[in-house]
């Protein structure tokens, strides 16, 4: 943590305080560790960074230490916590394709292959109508906001306009997001491919620049290369992107790994060449430290070693690996021993639910289900390592825990306003005069909703419609 | 099904219409076929029962048909369902602890023992406070219609007062619900005891004859014997409950059956006499067809004979099931290949949810996983099963089809009207221009939540705060 808790005795900075806020403050600060703090003090810049992050300070402290730290402008609001209410770091989605936002909930139990073809490919191929796209981006960026998502890894469609309108919409609307244009240009239909790999290619060149002109800095939107996964692409596509990928370090990956029986059979058919999936991207380099890899259920021991080694992030989706094709449970604990980068994807919509609590109810049933398989071996995942792979695993895996996934100083404030009493609080469980905040946060990540995210700031700013 | 679709021109009959809805009306006739009518109607007399059902009548019709069939004395509501409107059977809880209403979510992935010792007989104890029982209770009851659980079937805490409270609140708030006072007298703290098999009994009587006196037809609230399990009852009060269920051949009965290997091995210990589980209640006279058994996890083939010749019901909670003790997936396509009644149950607060519509969702997530588990030979639950299992089959399972479960003509009007479209729709996946009416009802059953219940019915009676 980079507070400083050795006293209140420490010198005026020259802040220029726009928020404060007093009360309960949760994050994770590791893997196993969520921090609980009664009395934390945040106070958020204009820039909508985290100036100042103490662990513990009376009541009685927080106006003089405010006095001390504001500019003194009259320019700071300060929100006093009351009990019931909480601050969280914004949730993170690994894995999500934006298009499928509609379609949330509908084929379940069908093969992923079969899925794609009859649901999905169809459904997606509406995104060449950019007023379509414009409509259906704009409930989903608000949808997923709503439940707190301030920062999503969005597939596109294959459509590069319709692309931009998402990247457009996510800086609009204040949704940190990684975006892609989808690659695809062979085996799926013709009215839902690219028509080429040169094509494929320029749209995603097009799409990148336009983004980089919508937001130099990528302070809040930043394009991501997006091939769907190998059997979408053809050689010439794959090798192209790998090409983009190494000409700009900056840029982050994101694919389909290792998802499904059908999908690797078809992917070793088709690149008889390799041998596995690990093998496959990485000879194309994609399968690099910058690399999110959706899924990642079925790994060969020598694939493990090879995304550990190059230090891909995993996008773990239990409730789509559960629903879409057989049940599945991923591996995570572990890739948790191996220290690898860990978070959850909602994928909506192969995963019906849009919200990431879901997501992290359904990562703790997968993990006891794999508890049993494995006799006890792989341990399931505790609470506070779901609501880790929520917020700072996310983060990691998306390359951004320098800037979001706890409370720690000079991150950005990405954060949900909880509360958990009051007349709209939805079927939370109530909270009881006895419980404590440990308690308070238990029921709310296993029976909240987004009525219970008052709340939703992306780098400093309310963004929950 | 009773409707008559023969035609328009039966003859009038003395009705005295009270409500009427035209449009989409959806409903299980049988585990297997969900009927989406487009242009249903459904006439409700005055006493909640269904007067008249139409599988298909042209708009046109319906003012003609509500003049010929209504007494004319103005006392006739008419509700148009718009598209995205439509009225489906209330919800059937087969298996729910009231008093855990504000525990739910906490203590997930703790041993059944461990975590009824932890979490759950603490909290229990609070309910020999009866303003506590009436605070919490309304919230409950509350909190589950508001959900569309139009009937629950309830164990209360161990104390007859308190049990009385709940009833009394079902009576007052509209919801149709079996009440059980809790027995256990034995292997609980004495905090959480009844203090001996006779209290218990006679606490037991005294609660039965209070709910008749309530309602004496059972309109709305039936008691239930509620032995919690064996391991709680000793060999007197069991005995003394059985003798009970036999003087009353009206009087359901509800306990936890196999439900997890170390309530099992305690069972089996306490109860060295009876080498199963089935065996051991059907001694004590409380293995009937008016049985609700809970979970129903590991049973051996003999006990499934017992429970098939018996005819029990099953009540299947997906949701405790895997977050209690271990992943734990009951084989329920066995159960329906036999015959069986099977329903669903939140098993609030073991389940995390409270949500029929989330236990319908984890019933087919449990059963892909014992699908994979017998490599195919169950195969997992379509939508209309579970659809079926929330509706009609709970209500078997409860004894209480004859009543409630679809429209059949002569049923009590106990429905749910869903709005999938509007402003106020929650976080469902939206409904576009060309999905099909199961479509609609594919995205309501897997992305919606109670904001879609817009008005819940109970005899005809509007129940939603």
């Amino acid at each position: 943590m980079a507070a400083d808790t050795s006293g209140l005795e420490i010198s005026a900075r020259d802040l220029r305080l726009e928020q404060a806020f007093y009360g309960t403050i949760i994050h994770s600060v590791s893997p196993k560790e969520v921090q609980i703090l009664e009395k934390g003090l945040l106070l958020i810049g204009p820039d909508g960074k985290i100036s100042l992050f103490r662990e513990h300070v009376e009541k009685s402290q927080v106006a003089g230490l405010l006095a001390h730290y504001s500019s003194g402008a009259g320019s700071l609001r300060v929100r006093y916590l009351e009990r019931g209410q909480f601050l969280i770091p914004g949730f993170v989605d690994t894995h999500n394709h934006a298009p499928q936002w509609t379609q949330r909930g509908t084929g379940r139990g069908k093969l992923l292959l079969d899925w794609l073809n009859e649901i999905t490919f169809p459904h997606e191929a509406k995104f060449a109508d950019a007023s379509y796209a414009r409509k259906t981006y704009s409930s989903c960026v608000d949808g997923f906001l709503k439940q707190g998502i301030t920062t999503a890894s969005y597939y596109g469609s294959l459509h590069g306009e319709a692309t931009k309108i998402l990247a457009e919409l996510c800086l609009e609307k204040g949704q940190r997001a990684l975006v892609g244009k989808c690659n695809m240009n062979q085996n799926s239909p013709e009215y839902c491919s690219d028509s080429s790999a040169a094509d494929s290619l320029a749209a995603t060149e097009d799409f990148i620049a336009h983004v980089r002109r919508l937001d130099p800095e990528a302070k809040t939107v930043t394009p991501i290369l997006t091939p769907r996964f190998a059997i979408s692409c053809d050689r010439e596509l794959l090798s192209g992107l790998g090409k983009i990928a190494q000409a700009n370090p900056d840029l982050p990956i994101q694919t389909h790994f290792n998802e499904a029986e059908d999908e690797i059979a078809l992917t070793k058919t088709l690149y008889h060449e390799f041998s596995n999936e690990a093998d496959l991207y990485a000879h194309y380099n994609l399968l690099t430290s910058r690399t999110i890899l959706a899924h990642c259920i079925y790994l060969e021991e020598y694939e493990l070693d090879q995304i550990q080694q190059r230090g891909c992030g995993v996008a773990h989706c239990p409730i789509s690996n559960t629903t879409i094709g057989g049940f599945m449970a991923a591996p995570i604990r572990e890739y948790l021993r191996r220290g690898l980068n860990v978070g959850l994807g909602t994928d909506s919509g192969g995963g019906f639910s849009s919200s990431i609590l879901d997501a992290m109810r359904q990562a703790f049933i997968v993990s006891k289900a794999r508890e049993v398989a494995t006799e006890g071996a792989d341990e399931a995942l505790s609470l506070n390592e779901t609501f880790y792979l929520a917020t700072l695993g996310g983060a990691k895996v998306c390359g951004l825990s320098d800037k979001v996934g706890n409370f720690a100083e000079g991150k950005e404030f990405d954060a949900l306003e909880v509360h958990t009493m009051g007349a709209d609080a939805g079927v939370i469980a109530p909270v009881e005069e006895e419980d404590g905040l440990d308690v308070i946060l238990e029921k709310f990540l296993m029976t909240g909703d987004d009525r219970n995210i008052q709340k939703v700031y992306v780098r400093g700013r309310s963004v929950k419609v």
